[in-house]
């Protein structure tokens, strides 16, 4: 999505070799009309497979998905709440999240009235890196009997391996701006 | 706003004299037709007053901070981070937030760069209460010289007295239900 990789290029910085900030319009400043293509993009994208739910994990990837959802037909959404590891889990499908970024684990929850086996689910986030946290999501919908399709992420960092790793569970990923690299703090895409 | 009404009355669910959950349809899993027309509502009640901000604090005030911002003409949109007090707030306004439900105080920061002078802000947010949340995030347009006209809520609890705080405090509130008692189980509204 060239209109994105511009603004990566514009707004984007890199911290490291790993990290790239893109808060300025992404996922603390939100630019909405950038947003709502991006969820058009991922309409088309996923167009066809029968989705009629779509989830992510909160905060950051709300907007997308509020976007991706809407531009699919007004789809019901579900966000993943974070929580603390051992915190009750009565009522709830969980899975624990590594992040990489922060070292830590979180366990991500989602109420078992919001998904079950009639539903086909799109996973959608703002970053995808190593590919924790759609593993997390695919694993509640697993629990659910949800059918998982895929995952649309916005950005991916294609050298910390997520995408392989979810394509080699069945899953389509699609993501709109692909990294190679951040050294040296330039930032390099796929093509 | 009646459609938002019925469905409370509907799909809502009461804990004890003090807690609405309405997690089915707006803060887990999201009636992504019933958040847009809450955006356009919004825009209708805040409009002529110059805002060219959104202001919410994540999780659950972004979709109906990012429907708003859409429907007031694709505004950009902030959302104040959580974190816990004491962390590093080099480079960001900061604000602490008490949670009555929850009984916990939560810093919510800002990067300095996303809020300033030129700012005429609209705070959104999914529940009014006590307005702490709210206060939380119109000081943190006070520290960033940001002029904050209003909060829109979509449902206030009336009889925890946060509309009439931020009301003394110069701010337009405006409630799409505005609940008076839960008392017994009941959801009652104000008309």
């Amino acid at each position: 999505m060239q209109l994105l990789k511009d603004r990566i290029l514009k707004d984007g910085k890199c911290i490291g070799t790993d990290i790239l900030k893109v808060d300025s319009f992404l996922n603390h400043q939100i630019d909405v009309a950038l947003v709502a293509e991006i969820g058009r993009e991922f309409a088309r994208l996923f167009a066809g497979l029968g989705v009629n739910k779509i989830l992510t994990i909160e905060a950051s990837g709300i907007p997308m998905a509020y976007a991706t959802a809407h531009a699919m037909g007004d789809l019901p959404l579900v966000f993943a709440k974070k929580t603390t590891p051992n915190t009750m889990t009565d009522g709830v499908y969980s899975a624990e999240v590594k992040s990489f970024t922060k070292g830590t684990i979180s366990h991500v929850i989602v109420n078992q009235n919001y998904l079950g086996p009639n539903d086909t689910v799109l996973l959608i986030d703002d970053f995808l890196a190593h590919g924790e946290a759609a593993s997390g999501l695919a694993e509640i919908c697993r629990k659910a009997g949800a059918k998982c399709v895929g995952l649309g992420a916005v950005i991916e960092k294609k050298h910390q391996g997520g995408a392989e790793k979810l394509r080699k569970q069945g899953l389509k990923v699609e993501s709109l701006a692909v990294i190679t690299s951040l050294a040296d703090g330039k930032i390099e895409f796929d093509n």
